[in-house]
């Protein structure tokens, strides 16, 4: 890997220096695209299928008809990873609507952009390390989650204004902002989910609310399911999260993360946080270094 | 003006189909950005100083510091006009936070990337004619316009998908969508501010709700009050609209347009309608072409 990363860009691989999309890609001038955050591990791209079906629902809530069959898209990102020389890797997959003649009603007939982007990431699983530095120091703020009335949450989109006004309001050392909804429920972080626990339950915002299906976030309801820890999806303010036990965030390249602090009032990880992202890195192992 | 316009983009002049942006650039990955739409008329870009102002309160809005001084924008402007040989167009002009590093967090130092677009337009003022084609069919829909409190309506960004939403939820030979606000008030067309006369009183959204505060709309109101007509800006339910005696939108290339039906109701435009739009001619005329 060299600091001129290949990207896969339109189908063609190039270097990062020369990636380029054209000004008129809607991608660019209205963010009228949908993507994908991947993990691989040891060469193989976790929960493929999961995400495959994310972009896919994206995609219909754009009604962005890309065309693309599953393997050309997972082929462009095996050739991304190949041409990096990367096996432990963080990966972006954008599909844009492409060039359309310069409206802004959506043409039905769509010649896609497709964009896949690599770097790489430390070893997961069992031997492997996080790649984050410590637990995170969260903050509310008072920029609102996008109603799904307005853009459905479940779309995962290149608008991401809205995390990113979050993000701005943040102290310079934060990690993350957590967003509520219009009525002060907690919705979800600017790029995470949010996991708490008080009394061995593990409780988090439901996907009811404005609130991204994350995969992480399905995993680790899923895993906590199999091991039989009691969990639950609720609307939930922020004054829950600070007289939680434990506290933590999920996103495909965090995995599990736990929360330092949350409006400077210490929460931490513990006991039930620790199993989980044991249970999350023995899956890692299993479906991809075994 | 060949089939291959040229564009402005980060300081030089190109044919649109070389016109690119990196794929690292935010404008591209997260539709982090602030634009504007211009009409020059008669080789003058109207309400320049209106425009400018409102690009730099969504900067503002986005924490965005490009840095640029407004007279090396209008610079860009007035040679992308040049380059095609224009003096009457449609002109697009974007500043996008650029190429950081890869999260989503924006930092402070910004290296921005300006893009001006450029196409041809009929002239206008008293001697010109419109760029519609007739009364506008217009649709209210389902979707909701982002509230304040997610991304502020003044901002005019990137992040169009909300529009797109709408527009998708059209008719196929309907011009515009009609965004209600979460309360169902009528908040604005997804590129079109919206009015309507009601026993010789023109009424608007208040931008107070969920409004762009649209630089024609504003001229609109202010020939209306120097005419002498009423105004009255509140807040609307559509059926309000439908028990109008008059109905139009207006954008800056639209100028004003007439609502011909609206959720399939006969509206149409009417003697105050035509006098605003006579008005406004007028203002193009004496600003740009005398």
């Amino acid at each position: 890997m060299t600091d001129d990363p290949i990207y896969h860009v339109d189908g063609d691989l190039v270097p990062a220096s020369e990636a380029t999309v054209s000004v008129d890609d809607r991608g660019f001038r209205y963010g009228d695209a949908a993507f994908e955050t991947l993990r691989a591990y040891g060469g193989t791209v976790f929960a493929w299928d999961a995400h495959l079906e994310r972009l896919e629902r994206t995609c219909e809530a754009l009604a962005l008809e890309h065309g693309l069959a599953a393997a050309d898209l997972r082929e462009r990102v095996d050739e991304t990873l190949a041409a990096n020389d990367l096996a432990d890797a963080y990966v972006r997959l954008s599909i844009t609507r492409g060039v359309q003649p310069g409206k802004l009603t959506p043409a039905p007939a769509v010649d896609p952009t497709v964009v896949v982007y690599a770097k790489p990431l430390p070893r997961g699983g069992l031997k492997g390390e996080p790649v984050w530095d410590g637990p995170a120091t969260v903050e509310t703020v008072e920029t609102r989650r996008v109603p799904d009335e307005s853009i459905p949450a479940a779309a995962k989109t290149h608008n991401y204004l809205n995390g990113i006004l979050a993000r701005a309001e943040l102290e310079a050392d934060s990690d993350e902002a957590l967003l509520c909804d219009l009525e002060g429920r907690i919705g979800e972080g600017a790029t995470s989910n949010l996991f708490f626990v008080r009394n061995g339950t593990v409780h988090t915002p439901t996907t009811d609310g404005p609130v991204l299906p994350g995969i992480t976030r399905e995993i680790v309801l899923e895993l906590a399911r199999e091991a039989g820890i009691p969990i639950r999806e609720g609307r939930y303010e922020p004054a829950a999260v600070r007289a939680a036990d434990e506290a933590f965030l999920t996103n495909r390249t965090w995995e599990l993360r736990p929360i330092g602090t949350l409006d400077g009032r210490a929460i931490g990880g513990g006991p039930v946080t620790d199993r989980l992202a044991r249970l999350y890195d023995e899956r890692v192992e299993r479906t991809c270094y075994e």
